[in-house]
């Protein structure tokens, strides 16, 4: 089976592409949208771009991580936008979708949810067995929401969504 | 020329859809989702409704209202995120896409911008030459949205998005 894990964001959102069979890496990067873009421009350039992703690695599953606001609200509508974009991208192809919180990815890679991130970075490198830790570190991230959804999914199924 | 105006929402979006030439009205109404569905099926039943509404009635702009948050910031996301849900289905059918904060919808429609719900919905009734307040709220919000664009689209540009 082959999870897709995603980081999101406005200016960047990150992807992991695992397959469950011994952890193998397919294909991780970030999908970019440029501060000259109109928001709506923006929002549909991520769209598209998820869109490409779901037709051209064919997941069977996809996991989000959930947006988490401590600080300003003002800054947080437009990535909340995004990753409705990097939703409805994903629910027309599937309807296996899951999110999960920092917390519970960092608790998954780590077992502690508290994990710094030059730990998680870690994690990520030795699981998937990799030479050197993904960058950008979106990337990184997304292939741990992939990791921790692969490691979690057959225990618990409250993270669908 | 027609205009679709959006009050956005998880829960129930208004739309609303004007011809600029006699402020004649097509048509108004509500897209809802309910509570049962996931919040992944929500966001994608919004989208499929919205591109319907673009094939049927083929604006030539749209008009959205600015989402505004002095409340919760946990119920917040979900409705942000239903709006890049629209936003990404009207994009996909044109690129004149506006947004209004209540405020402006306020002060273009009453010249008062902190007009109350009721003087709103009497502007709305009598503007549309309508012989009753559109019903429910949601919509009567949406063509509020939409004739707030229509009187301001010509001497302002800063509202595209």
């Amino acid at each position: 089976m082959r999870v897709l894990g995603i980081d999101p964001g406005l200016n960047i959102i990150g992807y992991g592409i695992i397959e469950t069979n011994g952890f193998k890496v397919v294909d991780y990067g970030v999908i970019t949208t440029p501060k000259t873009m109109s928001i709506s421009e923006r929002l549909f350039t991520i769209y598209k771009a998820c869109c490409e992703l779901m037709e051209t690695f064919k997941p069977d599953e996809v996991a989000f991580e959930e947006l988490f606001y401590n600080t300003n609200i003002t800054t947080g509508i437009p990535v909340a936008e995004a990753r409705g974009a990097l939703i409805v991208a994903c629910k027309q192809y599937l309807n296996k979708l899951f999110e999960y919180t920092p917390l519970q990815i960092k608790q998954a890679l780590t077992g502690n949810g508290r994990a710094e991130k030059k730990q998680m970075q870690f994690m990520v490198k030795s699981i998937l067995g990799l030479n050197a830790t993904p960058k950008p570190d979106d990337a990184a991230d997304a292939l741990a929401v992939a990791i921790c959804h692969i490691q979690t999914s057959s225990v618990m199924s409250d993270n669908r969504m």
